[in-house]
């Protein structure tokens, strides 16, 4: 099934939405919110999905679904834990300042603690105070946990994923070499992030495999393709380990969102993805076009965003319906 | 006026507590929790003082407060982020591994965003899955704000703080040297940490001036003296300055906990403090007696904590009651 959060409130109202985000159905008789739902998963889940099943026959009110009206799924959440899964990115990322990656970097995987307190709407704009920031996209796959007990397996932690869907985890850029270099993560570099406008469950995922869902992360930049890349390409740490090393030494509760870290394919060559008017699969940043521009050409030619620039980000399914539905937000001055 | 949440459900029942903890009445007709008073604090807040000032008149329902029945203040929360304000200790501990720190840091506040999603209550075991994970207490002062806007001055930040409390930042010293060479921040080196069994209003805080709490930080380690500092003392950024440092990029929704760091103080001649017993005010975390042991004796000797060890943090009023309550934990094998 499909659930979104109509804005409303701090948290949002739970609606279940069609499988091709036409329709949705509002589910606050069984749970007020997303986050509700996530806490006695195991008794709402049957329920929601009922519901899910009569908005599909067409046997209860529905109303259309608007992704401009959709919150996040979860407006605000108790976790926010970002992997770096593509270790294809970090590589790039630190050839382009010279610098080698560890060994162990291909098997502990890189995470960040993010902040979780709010989140902005699939559709709404990106604000933005000053361009020298430096902002960038970073399209990125996310699941949400159940509750995970400290030292959960791969496979426990798998078996705990709710749902599945899209971030963008907006980075300014410019402000994380000062901040990592005081050594303590990311702080004012990552302001709020986007979620896709509906998180899915991974039964209704035909690309969930093993904990990775693969299938092409389209992202267009100014109504430009960008990225094509296949998330379930490159990604060395399945989101089982990435859940799994976030609970090693302690429980998860119910409704932690993981993220997988920038998608990024290597290309067919093994060497750094081309553009896509090249003939490539593109970028899910463009932090990562511009390393590949520096290691290729010497110089980093693409800025980063400017006020006025868009970004979308979607995935599609067999029908070419946008799976998670699509977010889509302009960088705007405030 | 003193709050409290009683152990039930993930988010705890409210309650309002006596000024000497020895008492308190249920909240739950006015709000269900303490995140759903946080999320509308001007009108809930008042009505709270109210039964604040009933339960101090004895003209309602009371029942006995028992610290053991009580959770973390906020079982769960949207945010917690901690500084690191009282620079001697950054210090200390860089001094210890023969680095400078860098002049920026008196300057620019430390800060790294933690996990939030669970924390333990103030009596509950500290579970330690292995002694070689290197565990350690830190105490220190919290406050949890409103809603603060992206750009918030340290004065309009101040103006945002609704509750003061105390916190075990429990660290696992062991795996950060290893995290933190990744760059990104800790992740497992943070297991949940214990707040006070209440959080208090400022204008109930006698030792509250300027966003700092001054008086002593109590700490006792196996049921010795071990830490004295003067939290007011040597805290180079206030909660103001720390709270506006956290919401440069994005606004701070309301719940977010912000923590001092562990608090420090200098010796009365400038240089590193000395133990109680030695006649100085002590530590508020193991890793700063082993850094003096270094500094002074070439070797740490103290050892982090040992399953069975005992942590007992709290500070007290001008007629020796535990403002906050006890942080009291045993550190236990799971």
């Amino acid at each position: 099934m499909k659930l979104g959060s109509l804005k409303a409130g701090r948290d949002g109202q739970l609606v279940v939405v069609s499988h091709d985000l036409a329709w949705c159905a509002d589910a606050s008789h069984i749970v007020p919110t997303l986050q509700a739902a996530l806490d006695d998963w195991d008794s709402v889940a049957p329920q929601l999905q009922n519901l899910a099943t009569d908005l599909a026959h067409d046997v209860i009110p529905k109303q259309r679904f608007h992704e401009h009206d959709a919150a996040s799924p979860l407006p605000r959440a108790y976790q926010w834990a970002d992997g770096s899964a593509y270790v294809n990115h970090v590589v790039l990322v630190r050839q382009a300042r010279g610098a080698e990656i560890p060994d162990s970097f291909w098997e502990d995987p890189l995470m960040y603690q993010g902040g979780s307190d709010g989140f902005i709407g699939p559709r709404d704009p990106i604000p933005l105070p000053d361009e020298e920031w430096g902002c960038d996209l970073e399209a990125e796959i996310v699941v949400v946990t159940g509750d995970v007990r400290q030292g959960a397996s791969r496979e426990e932690a798998l078996g705990a994923i709710r749902l599945v869907g899209l971030v963008n985890d907006v980075s300014l850029r410019n402000l994380i070499p000062a901040e990592l270099g005081k050594g303590f993560g990311f702080v004012q570099s990552k302001p709020a992030s986007a979620f896709s406008p509906v998180f899915v469950t991974p039964d209704e995922l035909p690309g969930w495999k093993d904990g990775k869902l693969h299938g092409p992360l389209m992202v267009d930049l100014n109504d430009k393709p960008f990225g094509r890349a296949d998330a379930g390409e490159d990604m060395t740490f399945d989101f089982g380990t990435l859940v799994s090393h976030l609970a090693k030494t302690r429980n998860l509760i119910a409704g932690s969102i993981i993220g997988s870290g920038t998608v990024s394919n290597r290309d067919a060559d093994g060497g750094p993805g081309k553009p896509i008017d090249q003939g490539g699969l593109g970028y899910s940043c463009l932090a990562e076009v511009r390393m590949v521009e520096k290691i290729l050409e010497g110089e980093m030619k693409t800025p980063f965003l400017s006020h006025g620039d868009t970004v979308r980000i979607w995935m599609e399914d067999e029908h070419g319906h946008a799976t998670f539905g699509t977010i889509e937000q302009e960088v705007v001055k405030v």
